[in-house]
This record gives C-alpha cells, structure tokens and sequence, in this order.
C-alpha cells in the first residue's frame, strides 16, 4: 500500500477540478480500508468521536443523505439533518444566513445540497467548517465522482487508459461533469453520448474527451459505461425527444451492450428509470455494478469525511 | 426464568402467524428484563453497538417510528430515518430500488411500514437484512400484537384460557389481525365484534374464534378488551355508521364495561379518537393500560431488535 | 468562581419568570464551562449518557431544534425528532395524547415549541418528564432570554446596572418577554419601543421598566439594543406600518447606533429581515453578537439540559 504523503485535512471537497491525481488516489485508499469496516460484525471506528457533521439538504435525496449519516455515524460522529420543508429554512431565511448559524452551532462539517450551481463553493467562503459538496445543481457530487472511481479500480486493478462512455443528459448531470474531472485526472479516455440538444456547449473536445451524437460510436469497446439517470421533468419542459424514442436511440439494452468490452461494468448513479436510459435485463446483469455503487458510496464517503476532519489515511491498525 | 432454546437470529418479522407460541414467549421474556433497563438511571446496552437500522416509513407515524428509533438507541445501535416526503422516495423511485438502496449502505435491520398488504414479505425476497414489518396496510403489525400479549401478561400473569374480546374495524385492522395470531397461537379465547360490513369476510369462526355483531355479546365476562381506532377517513368513504351512530352501538363506555370481569383490562392502539370508539371516562380509568402500552412497546420492540439481529435471549446478567 | 447550592434538578424549565436570580446566576455559570467544551478537539461529555431527549416541535425550527438536538448529542444523550408533518400529530392526535405517548417511551426531557402560550405549562400537568420550553405562542422562550444575558455577561463582564433597549414588536415577541424577565431578575435597566400598536398592553412602566413610542429614547445611551424579529405575517395582517415605513421609523442603522454608549452591544435573536429591523452594516459590524449568540446557544442549551436532568453545577474536573 502506497505511503502517501498528502492530506485532505481542512480541505472543502466542492469538485474533483480540485484534486490531484495523488488526493483522488488517497479517497481510494482510504475507502478500501472503510469497506472493510462496514463489513465487519461491528461498523464503529472511534475516529470522528466528538466531532459533529450537519447534513444541510435543500433537496430531497435518500441516498446521499443516509451514505452521509451513515458514514458519519459509523465513524463516532454526531450528525444532525436539516431539511429544507422541516426547519425555518422555510421562513426565507438566506443561505449565508443558515450557514452562518450552522457554523455558529461549532459543527465540524457542513454537507450540504443545494440546486445552485457554486453554493457549495459559496459556502467555503462564508464559513469555516469544512464544506463537502454534496450535489450543487448540474454543476459536480464529487463523493458521486469518486465512488465510481472507486468501484471502477476494484474491478479492473487500474484506472489509467481505461475507456468509459457516459450516457444521457450530460449538460445537465453533476454526476456526469464530477465523472469526466475525475476520470480524465487519473488517465481515462472519456467518450460522451446523448442527444444533440443535451450536449454541453461548454465541452469542446480536447485530449482524452470525445464526444459523440450516437450511443453506438461512444460505447465501441468500452471498459466501462456510465448510465446516467433522465430526469424526467426536463422531458416534459420539451427539451428530450419522447420517452419512447429515448428508449430507441439512447437506452442501453443488451444488443448495444455487446459492442462494449467482454468485460464491461455497467454503471449508474440511481434511482433508475427501468426501461427508459436503462433495460431491467441490463440493470440486473453481471455486468451491473450498480448495487454496489451505493454501498461504495457509504465507504468513500467515510473516507472522506475522515480525511477532511482528521488529515492523513486512516492507521492500518485501526482498520 | 425458562431457558429457552429457541433463536430468533436473522428471523424476519413480518406477522404473528409466522412465530411458534415458543418464539412469542420468547420475546416476552426478553422484554421484560429490557422493561427493567427502561427504568435504569442509564438507559444504554451495548448490545446492538456497531449495528445499522433504518426505518424506512411510507407513512406518517409518531409512536411506532419514534419507540423503534429509542429501542435501537437504546441498545447502541445507529439509527438512520427514513421517511417518504423528505427523501427521493418522491422521486417516484420502486420500493424495490429503494431496499436494494438501504440494504447497499451496509445496514443490518430495516424496520418498514408500507400501506401495502405484503410489502414487507416483497421486502425479505429483494434484500438480507432483517426486515420488521412495523404495518403493512390491513394485514400485520406484529410488533403492536406483541407488545398486547406482553402487557396482558403482566396484569394477568398467564395468557392461556384468557377471553378477549376486539371491538371495532376489524377488517381494516392490521392490529386486530396480529392481536388475532398471537393471541391464539397463546391459547386465548378471541371475541369480534363490529358494525357487520366491517367484519371480515375471510374470517370464518373456527375454534378460539368467535364473531359477533353485538358489543355487548363479546364483552360479556371478558379478561381483555382491546377497542381499535377508528379511522375516519373510512367513514366518510360511507363505509361507516355516522359516528354518533358508531358510539352509540360500538362505543366503549362505562355502562358497557360492567358487562366484562371486574377486573377487565382495557387496551387501545392509539391514538384514541375519545367519546367516538371509547369514552374518556374508561380511557382514563384504572382498567385502562392504554398508556402502559406505549411504554412496553419500547421494551417489546428492544427484545425484537437484540434478538432478531443477536440471536438468543440475552444474558440475565447484562440487563 | 461561585459555589452555588441551588440546583435545577427536575426544574420544568417555562420561563424566566420562575428563575431566581441564583438559579439564572447557575445556567450561565455552568455555560460558561460548557463552552469550553464547544471548543475542545472532542465535544463529548458523558453528563447525559443514558438519558433520552424527545424534541417535539408543532412548528419548524432551524436553530432552536438542531441547538437543542446537538447539545444533547455533546453531552451524550440520544435524541429523537418529532415534528409536525412527518408523524401522527398529522393525524389529528391532541397534545395531551401526544405527551403522554412521549412519556411512556420512557423519555426523560421534552423540548417542545408550539403556536399555544401556556403549551409547555400545559405539559408539565400532564407528563413526568423535565419539559423543557423551547416557545409557546408569544409567551416565552427562556433558553433565548438566558443566552441574550450570557452573551451580556460575556462582553460586559457584569448584568447589574446595564440599560437594555428591545425594539420592534414587543407585544408578540416571546423573545422580548423572556428577556423583560431576565434582565429585570438580574438587575438590568429595560427600555422598550416600537410601533405604538405592538406595544403590549399588559405593560405597565414600573420601576425598572420603560415604555417609548419612539427608537431614539429607548437606545440612547444603551449598554446593549436588542433587535427583534419582525414577522412579515403580522405585517400583512395590517397590524404594522408599511415594511419602508418601518424600516424608517424603527429600523436600527449606523446612524441611530451612535446615540448609543460606544461600546453598545447589538443582539437580534434570528433569523434577520436586514434592510428592516436592522441595516447590514450593523448586523455585520464590530457591535454584532449576532453570530455568537447561537453558538452560546449551544452552550446554554447544554447547561439547561445538564442542570435540569442531572442536578448541580458540572464539576470543573469534568470540563
């Protein structure tokens, strides 16, 4: 195991823009030491014991809330929710104006949701705790970004040259843009597919990216593809094609899925929409690693939170 | 105090009819010694230390979510909420996503409540923890019929040969149907009682069983008398007597209690609708465990969680 | 530091109108050192470990719930959230029934808010456990009143003798009720103003008390102005001027802040209708405790629990 001689102590951890190569790397350390945790009888490290993380959500979520508390709660720390619907956020009070109290209440984490793009980023410069970004509008999840790192590296032993294609409405998923900061960092080529009006503007092609009109051409070969979730509000605001047509052109099914590697790992961040971005045959195969993508999420994001609260990797002896 | 071969390790709990009358004394047992860790200046076992339960609710609940969340504390467990309305289960994501979901993040016991008849048993063919069905539509409640037993048998100190009689909704009832499983799997005499297109149509008398139409026909002479909520949302469905009509004829009051044993029980699963289905006068009366109920089923809901996910009766010595 | 005999054990903490100045003297003595603890590497005490902590709030709450929620996780209690929308109170279920549900957990304090002055005396009549009062109605909120004279006492160095002015709507502000009744217990001189309509009538001037029509007689020479919150429902309700018309005549700007001594002191207990109440530049200036007050929040909520479930002040040792 490589002695790294990084730390994340203090770090905000906004996107994956921010992170070297050496930084992703010791999240995946890290979390491989966490997994072990969590499968064992007893999931409580001593770790964050007497530090406190508030989780700060202005939009509902399942997942990333729970993998956050959870994650927190194995690792000793006290969490506490505050959801938007349930508190005073309700009473109009201003984001700097929660943040500021929050802080004052001497948490050591914010995690926080927020449908702006920068209010994360926002937040670092009106507070001190350590800010981790837990989905900022389409702009980045970088907890999202790295467990897929993270699953993708327990299947193939390496990152470097692998090729992935990510799937669907890429202008307007942070999941895909934390991917592609991630992906291209540790060496991946990245192939983009979706349908022209969702293409990002911002994306020019340049080394290591390729974009592509046609499931067919981003898909060719891949080591792994990353499905992302349609949502279907944009749909009925006419900025897709028919679900149907979707389906047509841009689903993954099991004809397409043999143009990609023999070994290809399926990804998708969740909740799917069977049927529609994703076959159930697919979904459910022995490519899918989508099952364990949630519980990876819970791994990455304890290493997270303990490299942010406490600095360097975790002590093997405590693993 | 039995020594009780019996384990309930890894067992799912999705309704009476599932346990042997071995695996109800069980539990009982176990929860009388966790009534006394109740009562303790310290309230904490570390029984469940290291352990991971979510209760993931479909719908609304203060007692039932709230006993199930102290219980697991109580036994050092973390404790992850779950509730439809804050979290992406409005996204309109499959109660199947959703387990797979809770069951990735590691977690050892999901304590569900659905308005589904079933959803529980669905549960324990997706996902491996232990599922606790905390009420699944009309069909169980397993943990409230328990928690009954437990508390007749403290007032009566044997439950074999009891007359109880169940006034109310019987169809629509998830508590009549548990109270109805284990009180007969105990060897008790079981009186139905209620407005004639509320008694269920799957109910044929059998022995231990009996229906009436009349309140005062089952009461006569009862040990135990259990009134169930009614549910006013069905009333107005007009599937109802008007409610004065309903206390009128089926209303518990204090005349009517003089029918029953002198030193009859009366129980209710809360919350009351009073001076409709009981009268303040007996709700408040020193019959009246209503409130004790509440209280036991912290302790009842202890024992299924130590003992679902520890296996075997804990030792006398830690409680 | 003093050596106090009184003790708050068991104390239904209501409102600072029960308060002797001793018991008052004690919570901010205990806060103090409570404080320290905020600010420790590990915030974790085991003054509470054992005690159950139910926070049942009928209306939302950002900071008053989380403060009370994260204080008793410092201090290692567990703590379970009840709120209006995501539990039975939905259903319709009275206080009373609620309350008493609560207590047959076996919970050993309530924090609880609701719309209904007299609300938490109301409980202490029908429940065990220590209630604590976290806002009933317009009548009180003593941990607001105790940590206003904490972060007083911080900066002041002393309470006896300090001249106080509160603006804005006196007449429904239970912020401005538990402050009238600490600080007169504690010596303070009060200066009270507002629009003539929001004035209470129950007030009359009495010795140590005054009323003013007008901003510039009540903050002249102030040790400390006290901003309250305006709440724009009222001012719809037409029982205010215009929000510009207030803003001229009782908003607190740079200008009006120099009739005050020059070290004055400006609290507001949040959240802020800046360019109202109170001009940004004062909010964020060097006379702002505005920010301090929630983390003394903590603190004070800390000593409150502490003090009221396990009796006399913490010894040092401990903290």
């Amino acid at each position: 195991m490589s002695k790294n001689p990084v730390s994340l102590r203090g770090k905000n951890i906004l996107g994956l823009e921010d992170f070297s190569p050496e930084e992703i790397q010791l999240v995946l350390d890290s979390a491989k030491g966490m997994k072990n945790v969590i499968h064992r009888d007893i999931k409580k490290l001593p770790t964050l014991r007497g530090k406190s993380i508030v989780t700060l959500f202005y939009e509902p979520s399942t997942r990333t809330r729970s993998s956050f508390e959870l994650a927190g709660k194995y690792l000793g720390a006290d969490v506490v929710n505050i959801t938007a619907g349930t508190s005073s956020i309700v009473k109009g009070e201003s984001l700097r104006d929660t943040l500021l109290t929050v802080e004052a209440m001497g948490v050591d984490a914010i995690v926080m949701r927020h449908k702006a793009e920068g209010a994360a980023a926002y937040a670092t410069q009106v507070v001190s705790p350590v800010i981790i970004n837990a989905g900022d509008g389409a702009h980045a999840h970088p907890s999202q970004g790295l467990l897929d790192l993270f699953i993708i590296l327990q299947y193939k032993n390496t990152l470097q040259g692998l090729k992935v294609a990510i799937i669907g409405d890429i202008s307007h998923s942070r999941v895909a843009r934390s991917d592609l900061w991630g992906m291209r960092k540790m060496g991946m080529e990245v192939h983009l597919a979706g349908p022209k009006t969702l293409l990002p503007r911002f994306l020019k092609e340049e080394p290591g990216i390729f974009v592509h009109e046609c499931i067919e051409d981003a898909i060719r070969d891949a080591d792994v593809i990353n499905v992302l979730r349609i949502q279907l509000e944009r749909q009925k605001a006419g900025l897709f094609p028919s679900m149907r047509e979707y389906a047509r052109i841009f689903g993954l099914n099991e004809e397409r899925l043999k143009l990609a590697k023999e070994d290809v790992l399926v990804l998708h961040p969740g909740p799917m929409n069977k049927g529609l971005e994703i076959s159930p045959r697919v979904a459910y195969s022995s490519h899918s690693a989508i099952q364990e993508q949630v519980q990876n999420g819970v791994a990455v994001r304890m290493a997270l939170l303990a490299l942010a609260l406490m600095g360097g990797k975790q002590n093997e002896a405590d693993l």
